[in-house]
């Protein structure tokens, strides 16, 4: 039951409280602790990453070498890179959902890579908007290449995965696109509520939770459909697995919550506290803030200051420790953490209604699993 | 002979040599004589404005409502507003396509939304890019509602260009969306190589009529086809009617950058010199610069000063004109008529080698017509 190198873990989440195991899923199911998830991983990353690069050496210069830059694949100087490439979950589920329609996994490569192209796009413009300058460990590339070449670079993904996709020339090629299409309308909407969020003192859970299935469910639920659709299953069959990812998308996103406040630096790379740093309004905040009580009003009270300071940068760790603290007083770690199962569970169950190869079932639930142990 | 409120003019297009008409097409086709361009561009706006509207209205707030500011449908203020919505070339070019394709005009309405919307995504990531402070004599987005909303809406833009079309659901809606696809990609590019040339010192009349052609004309290339490919046509009549909308883009460009030198403000809604201000290196500027010579040499000096004058802006009426007559001296403004003229050419005459009723190739010619001798 011991975790792999890419964090592939046990059958049953323990998010939050490590080392406890949580009976949430039926017995039946059991053959999904005996999946690689890191060899699943890798498999979506070694079919799906020549075609990436094929599609975006199309662009023309400076956008091939700016895309270049952004995927990690050249240094800012220009130099042969090894950057991470992220977990790469995406192109793992495309490839899988066109098993879960009988075909072989290369079927949906078109698909895992049209997706990788629209989440880029919409890295690339989110981090411009959001003015941040970091990803991955490194400069952004309004940063490095400028504002203009973010937008543009963002633009051309954004035409060259709808390109992937229809130059197959095939009826299921149109099918999903459309469903693309509208997974990016999805995530174009989460990033104006994002935005407008910024904005207001409080919001709701219900939004929090609306803003996350666009920003982060919607590409999951078309990634884990995708490969279906190429491989010609029919709408109910793809509505289904896309429920799987939409809800697969919302765990992974309450576990991103929690590691953006809890994580540990060394496995996140990113800075203790983080999403408190940043003022972010993620769940374990609005739950907590939602839930009422002393330490809740507390919170509200010493974040309406937080957002009137000047001098919040320079807060020290223990300042942010202990808002952390009070975030827990109140319940927004532990509902927070809950959250993550029941999406979890809702995930899982979807799959049941899908006729699917046993070992492709597990394998889905693995990569369930996966998301909502991982530490990074 | 006398133009029309919208500029529909005489069949020969008698650009730069006003009065004068120049017999550059066979007496067979004077048919367009009769055609009257403004009630064909009417028509366009007529039919596609509601389906544009509907489709913006399915954007989420706040971005509907910075759409709508875009289209000059509401002001500033969110009162409604009566906006120039352009010259509606292209939802008229749509329509006539389908008629080529021996169908009704409203089977192209989807195709000429669907133009629009990539257009329009292109003007607000443009007018951003470019740090345009106005669009049809009113502050662009960007500048009234930020650049994050010029980005979200943009891309919200281009998203739903794509939805239009494959919510039809058919085969001929797939390829016409792999066709806007590639017309996007070209306005990508277009755009790319207009940011690059901007740093250079001299751009080549080969480069900038390559620019030229994938800023202007492949959007208009797959308006003229768009319609035809959604009802039915084979690909070799969309590709014959690709060309006459391309070498038309080509010929509309060069007349806008002649209207840009010598335009008159009054009609054009820019300023005098307006894209000398702006130190645009349009095909006058990169034409007078190849034709070698003493006003040509002189220009090239001048310009090189220019480029690193910090009191740009602050110059005189007659500086401005200065430069107008060396250009004009050198060759630059006789050469654009003359390529217009020769776009135009071959933009009809691709017309020929497509069988189509005959009414429907007079309307085709006379927007031709329309497009080259224009005064704004």
């Amino acid at each position: 039951m011991s975790a792999g190198p890419h964090g592939a873990g046990p059958r049953n989440p323990g998010i939050a409280t490590r080392g406890e195991t949580v009976p949430t899923v039926p017995p039946a199911e059991t053959a999904a602790d005996a999946v690689d998830v890191s060899a699943l991983l890798e498999r979506g990353r070694t079919l799906a990453t020549p075609v990436l690069r094929e599609a975006v050496d199309r662009l023309a210069p400076p956008m091939d070498t700016v895309a270049a830059y952004h995927f990690g694949w050249i240094d800012a100087e220009g130099n042969p890179a090894d950057g991470d490439g992220g977990k790469a979950v995406r192109p793992a589920l495309a490839l899988l959902s066109a098993q879960a329609a009988g075909r072989a996994p290369e079927v949906g490569v078109p698909g895992a890579v049209a997706v990788e192209l629209v989440h880029n796009f919409s890295l690339l413009h989110d981090d411009l908007m959001d003015g941040d300058e970091q990803r991955r460990h490194r400069d952004t590339v309004w940063k490095v290449h400028g504002p203009a070449q973010a937008i543009l670079v963002g633009d051309a993904l954004f035409a060259l995965a709808n390109e992937v996709l229809l130059e197959l020339g095939t009826v299921e090629a149109g099918r999903a696109t459309r469903r693309l299409t509208r997974a990016t309308r999805a995530l174009i909407d989460g990033q104006a509520q994002d935005i407008s969020y910024e904005h207001r003192d409080r919001v709701s859970v219900e939004e929090c939770l609306e803003m996350e299935g666009n920003k982060t469910g919607a590409l999951l639920a078309c990634a884990s459909s995708i490969g279906a659709v190429l491989g010609g299953a029919d709408d109910g069959t793809a509505d289904t697995l896309e429920k799987y990812g939409y809800h697969l998308g919302l765990a992974f996103q309450a576990v991103d919550d929690l590691l953006g406040i809890w994580g540990d630096p060394e496995a996140t790379g990113k800075q203790t506290w983080s999403d408190l740093r940043q003022r972010k309004k993620s769940l374990p905040v609005v739950a907590a803030l939602a839930a009422g009580g002393p330490a809740s009003e507390r919170l509200g009270e010493i974040l309406a200051e937080d957002a009137k300071s000047s001098d919040f940068e320079n807060f020290s760790e223990e300042e942010f420790a202990a808002r952390a603290a009070l975030i827990e007083e109140a319940g927004g770690r532990e509902w927070t953490t809950q959250e993550a199962r029941r999406q979890h569970a809702i995930a899982v169950e979807a799959l049941e209604s899908v006729r699917m190869p046993q070992e492709v079932r597990a394998q889905f639930t693995a990569l369930a699993d996966f998301v909502v142990v991982r530490k990074r």
